[in-house]
């Protein structure tokens, strides 16, 4: 039994040394030497950032000065001029506008749609916007019985038979139990996207939609409509969440109500405009492109602070941390305001084009779209042949992101980057705070008043930290 | 080594054998299976709370038709009404008031606060609020020179020579570069609380303090203040932040500059008042309590919304979803709404004084009083015997919140529990976003449409989930 202890001990010592030598030579401690530096670095930003950062005066003069700014607009070209003149300040490598022709659709005189009484004076004026895209109804206007549908199974149920001549109201609201409103979006937006057509399909002559808030008030939201040309291009609003509950609730009285609508909206043809870019070049990478951004075109209404203002202001600000800082980066840092997110992603699709075209390399993009509300995290996306890897990566910059309280998960990227998907980099979508965003999403409400100082340059800062950890590392 | 190596493989066998066992022992299934009836139940709390929460409502009638309500005022007592009838409507077990001994300070006639010019029409007015508790100037006011300083050493470096007969501004800034705002508070509320007996220890005739805020706007932010008998009483008022700004930049020109301030608030007797306390009895453990609450008083400008309308409703609220839910507790849940935490924590300690005589054991009180935001998690705290131990298995609840976004740290409870950490019970606090609490606390701007539906709904269901798992599993 001595022999064996005698043996024993000297394996056990062996194993001792060999997990000392192990824990010396493997590169942990100088893995913590630069975590420290990181988790200080990224502190410096977050202080630039919340005493010296520029989003906010910027964000007010985009939304006061400039104000709301549709593809086409002379206010969407103002913003053009505007944002690239600031770009111009910050002492970047290069400054320029990428031309983009875009769709050019005008709302023109307001909106009536009213339900109507049985004298004129027992007419019930409803909050209704036009939807984006939408035609006009005949120039006096048209009236029709509604139809109250709250699924497309019920659609196709009623089919042709009850829907020819008629206006169908759409009328699923979003679902308050999602904790995460995107989510609720998503299960409602079909409605205002595809209802126009596949209404017009049974021969219904208009559409009303139920706006997409989880709020009751009297603001409707535009948005985007999709036609299917296969049938006939029908008028579409949508009214205000309390106008939806109203008319449906007179709809239950079971005695059929006539809506009026007038619309002279229409679509004008592709104007001329641009994305704005600005760069700071890479020293050792410069073809390698680490892109924030975020959409400078907005609805025809409030002043697009959180949609998307409050994502420009940011990117722009990146730039002009990273350059109040000092630093110098491998990689080119690269920040684009988007033209036509809302109706046409002209802006996203000429940037993924003209990029490939140059042979450059979307290493990451990362996209402000989601309003200027405290940060919580990043999400992240990718082509599945890259994906994988690229987050396992990622996954480690969780702790240094932690004293900021955001988490970085997997989920989408952006409307505006995801033409670059292809290209196999990194995209990457900012998700502040969702709880207020669809009350002023697409409203008159969204206004820069809405938009918190603090939460909007923890937001720009959240997204400068994220820069840096890509271009010192890579992916 | 034969007879070595066969009790090694016996030795090996019964390793093997006990950690099989081990395993099949364990209740890892079981623990399994409650976590899904656990997260299933969560889940029916969040979809109760933002379906049918009553919070919102009951928020609105609290803020507008009762309005602000500092301890002793006639509108403390109508919401000491208005809370126990509304508890009175939910099938509770049992609803009383605690009667409350409270300090009965008023403000009296607007503040008049201005810096004084060359002639009468050169005056220029300050927004300025009296600190809650402060002394009245002498009836037709009181004007003297003004020094600011930005610290204690600065302070007591200028002494009785610089300060005697002055009025003394403190205006050093919350920092912004905290990401948690109440950290930022914690370092500046110092000169609101001090400030007005460490300047009249050196003679001074009144202070002035910055506004505890970390936005650049006119809202004068009151609080209390602690007078130091020791010295003589002097009045003392903040001023907003633009003002604490302007001033001081008039200072900078190295003229004097000479203020005038009048106030005639006073002190009256105490006055009645009460702590108004709602339950469901525990079906097990009676005598356990597990406490949620909020404070009734507020300042005596705004509405008292964030602070702490919404600590109150929420705290109702959560007694209402386990009702409506059929949720029969072992343990008795308590909603408590403490009077006067703001200026005397009357409330607070006679709660805990009454609890100690009655012999009962409070499990856990949770607190909500920083804001109705969107919640980010729980902090705790408890008595150190205990704390270690029970702190260990909260945080094994907390993959059961990651779906909501919440945290489970160490940290506060809260000011109104606070009287029961020696209880030994376990104490947390209800952590929102706190990104704009700042703005509007203890201001004419903390109303009812700055909270917004969800955010307030979202933290009540949180609490209720919170008392869920602590009733299921006790400590």
């Amino acid at each position: 039994m001595e022999n064996f202890w005698a043996k024993f001990k000297i394996t056990l010592f062996y194993c001792f040394t060999l997990i000392v030598a192990s824990t010396l030579i493997n590169p942990a401690s100088a893995q913590n030497a630069d975590r420290e530096a990181d988790a200080s670095f990224i502190r410096k930003i977050y202080d630039q950032s919340l005493t010296d950062g520029r989003c906010y005066p910027w964000l007010e003069h985009l939304s006061l000065r400039i104000g709301n700014r549709l593809s086409g607009s002379a206010s969407a070209e103002k913003a053009v001029a505007w944002t690239r003149a600031t770009l111009d300040t910050l002492g970047l490598d290069s400054v320029w506008l990428q031309p983009v022709s875009v769709p050019h659709w005008v709302r023109g005189e307001a909106e009536q749609v009213r339900i109507v009484g049985a004298k004129k004076s027992d007419d019930l004026a409803l909050h209704a916007l036009a939807l984006g895209g939408s035609v006009a109804t005949p120039a006096k206007g048209l009236q029709a019985e509604v139809v109250e549908v709250k699924s497309w199974e019920e659609l196709d149920k009623l089919g042709e038979r009850n829907l020819r001549g008629k206006i169908v109201f759409y009328n699923r609201p979003m679902d308050p139990t999602r904790i995460r409103t995107f989510e609720a979006y998503g299960g409602a937006v079909d409605q205002r996207v595809q209802g126009a057509s596949r209404a017009a399909k049974y021969g219904a002559v208009a559409v009303l939609v139920r706006s997409m808030s989880l709020r009751l008030d009297d603001f409707p939201h535009t948005g985007s409509l999709r036609y299917d040309s296969a049938f006939t291009l029908i008028p579409a609003a949508a009214i205000s969440t309390n106008d939806a509950e109203l008319l449906s609730a007179r709809l239950k009285k079971g005695t059929p109500v006539q809506i009026f609508i007038k619309m002279n909206c229409q679509t004008l043809p592709d104007a001329p405009s641009f994305n704005v870019i600005g760069e700071i070049r890479g020293t050792e990478r410069p073809n390698d492109i680490i892109l924030v951004g975020g959409h400078l075109d907005s609805w025809d209404v409030g002043q697009g602070s959180h949609d998307d203002g409050a994502g420009c202001v940011q990117s722009m600000d990146v730039l002009r941390n990273l350059r109040r800082l000092g630093y110098r980066p491998r990689h080119t840092i690269r920040c684009v305001l988007f033209m036509n997110e809302e109706n046409g992603l002209r802006g996203g699709r000429e940037y993924a084009r003209e990029a490939q075209r140059k042979g450059e390399f979307p290493l990451c993009a990362i996209e402000s779209d989601a309003g200027g509300f405290t940060p919580r995290g990043f999400s992240f996306d990718g082509d599945e042949s890259v994906f994988g890897r690229f987050f396992e990566k990622i996954e480690t910059y969780g702790p240094l992101f932690e004293p900021y309280g955001l988490e970085l998960t997997r989920g989408g990227g952006g409307a505006d980057i995801g033409p670059l998907k292809g290209m196999k980099g990194l995209l990457s979508g900012y998700s502040p705070d969702s709880q207020r965003y669809f009350d002023v999403h697409h409203t008159a409400a969204d206004v820069f008043d809405t938009v918190n100082k603090r939460e909007l340059e923890l937001g720009a800062a959240s997204m400068t930290a994220l820069v840096y950890l890509l271009d010192k590392y890579g992916l």
